[in-house]
């Protein structure tokens, strides 16, 4: 029987819920599957600040390193906000990503048919959106150097070698391969110089997959289509920033940001995190959705330690639970046949594994 | 009887075809109002290049300096793309607004009920959404040096400093004043020095309009609400690159790129032009929509030549053609009793003022 070490991170706010639900699925799921996950904690974000000092100890980062992968909630809180950026849960995380090498951030986005309604777009636009956004997620402009702000000057730099984007770039067309063999890349090479270099870098790059479409996409543009017809995706490949936002922007089209998973890749172990944040203001009710924390834990199933079969079983299991009409509060409105809490929900995905 | 010298700028693409319906309703205004509108061409963009060598040659710089607005199309295609970045077309329309001054780029956002179908977005989600963004048009990473691209390596720099960051926000707060008076500051401080900045500086600016209610949101969480409910939002102020990016996605909202107009100002000339690009692929076949130049000539009366009498005019006979069902071709689907060619709509518009 194989044996899996899991750095567990819970976080702030909603986290801890979350996470521990995510945690009862798999823990049903390898019963199944015949393998065993074993958990180690560890502290991040505020929570660490309050009780180490730090918003990343260094056990954290051993701890994740020497296990087989990492599965997070969330972190944050405004209570945290006007510490100084050394101590905030935000810089504990960035630190975190470049410590483990996670240089790529894997958001899919796809529409649950059940809850086609819950988005503000309409149906007819969503009906099959299935995109995948690769964003580079350990240089740009997050981690650029020279920064500062002396309080009457501030200033951040946008920086990518040709290296890091060739390395992302090969990340974005080898999940093409595997998809609908369609890569658009976007920047802003109209104006800006890094961006050219981006540019050039992934047309290279293209050379090498002369199977998969490359197309290049404006910014300003890509924000504007993902709401247009967001069909048109398949891979979208692009920088951190970019990246941030659009995803953020994608996640509207599944009705709910409490629905999407992240992988970020790329080091020696994988980290699988919902791409939501730590929502203070719901914390402790009881009313979280933990199926975007549950998604992630099947994606580290996946692509982290190759138990594809645990995998699928979870997300036919959350397809399933949703048809049966089972909805957390914020997907009250759309279909529920049974309103039920953040343990409820992670409870009856564990029992249709 | 008053005289208004108008600089035009008819650029590549589309732009002459929908400049020129501007100009042909601005001039059966003028003939109402009393007053007069003279006009002279200047050349940007792509068309510059191509017969002068630069993007922006110096007597369209003066030409606009000495006039009393400047009315433009849109630049750029394909064609000039590859050209070093000197003599791209959007190098001419950079250094226009930052010769002329335009740090506030101001783009309103709302629905036409006769078009409410037209946007992906569910028409309740749209009902009466009514913002206004507020972008920094000649500062940030658009402008920021130091900047390179050696081939290996490419970087630019994000940068701001405190009275740029503060003639902005009065921009914003003013605005703010004479509409719902809630400003929404976007950034990303959570990450970036800059947008520390940019946040601490906006929060003291803030205290000279305690009328006024500030928020401040994260880009990708703005990028979301954008899209999960829109109407939450009066005034949206933010730096140049996240509101090119934010802007185009809002632009969705309207159900079509080719209906907003912008305005830039701050300097001792305004520029007023469509949010749109050149469109090339339908340049020349007569069915670009010349609304949202139109309705950029009715901001141009109204912010830069006082005429608000004759900029209502140009509004109430829009709304009134569209009442009545005359659509261009983008917008054929949606209540088209009637679908005209762009010189059919501007001569309707023309003929209703
Ligand atoms: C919390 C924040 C630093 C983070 C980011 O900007 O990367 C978050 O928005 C994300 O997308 O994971
Ligand atoms: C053409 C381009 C340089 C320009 C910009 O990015 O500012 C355009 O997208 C805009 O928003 O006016």
């Amino acid at each position: 029987k194989k044996i899996y070490n899991i750095a567990v991170i819970r976080g702030d706010g909603i986290g801890p819920e979350i996470v521990d639900e995510a945690i009862k699925v798999l823990d049903s799921v390898c019963a199944k599957e015949n393998f065993e996950l074993r958990y180690e904690d560890y502290l991040m974000g505020g929570v660490a600040y309050d009780f180490k000092g730090t918003p990343l100890p260094d056990e954290t980062i051993e701890g994740c390193l020497k296990s087989d992968a990492v599965l997070f909630g969330a972190i944050g809180g405004q209570k945290w906000d006007t510490l100084p950026r050394e101590f905030r849960p935000e810089t504990g995380l960035l630190k975190l990503r470049k410590s483990l090498g996670l240089f790529a951030n894997l958001r899919p986005t796809s529409v649950f048919d059940e809850l086609l309604d819950a988005s503000t777009l309409k149906p007819e636009v969503l009906k099959g959106v299935d995109l995948f956004v690769v964003r580079e997620l350990t240089g740009g402009i997050y981690f650029g150097e020279p920064r500062a702000n002396d309080g009457f000057t501030g200033y951040n730099t946008m920086i990518y070698t040709k290296p890091e984007i060739e390395r992302i770039a090969h990340v974005a067309f080898e999940s093409a391969m595997k998809r609908r063999k369609e890569v658009c890349s976007v920047d802003k090479a109209n104006v800006l110089e890094v961006s050219q270099l981006w540019r050039d870098t992934v047309n290279e790059v293209a050379k090498e997959y002369p199977e998969v479409t490359l197309t290049h996409m404006y910014v300003d543009n890509a924000a504007m289509q993902l709401v247009r017809n967001p069909r048109q995706f398949d891979v979208i490949l692009t920088g951190n920033i970019f990246g941030d936002i659009l995803s953020d922007e994608a996640s509207m089209i599944s009705g709910s940001i409490g629905l999407l998973p992240s992988a970020s890749i790329g080091g020696k172990v994988g980290l699988f995190e919902p791409i939501h944040g730590s929502a203070p203001d719901i914390a402790g009710q009881g009313i979280a959705n933990p199926l975007a924390t549950i998604l992630s834990a099947s994606m580290m199933l996946r692509f982290a330690l190759g138990e594809i079969k645990a995998a699928d079983r979870i997300e036919s299991a959350i397809k399933k639970v949703l048809q049966d009409g089972y909805r957390t509060k914020d997907l009250a409105n759309y279909g529920a046949k049974e309103v039920c809490s953040t343990t409820q929900m992670g409870s009856i995905i564990a029992d249709y594994v």
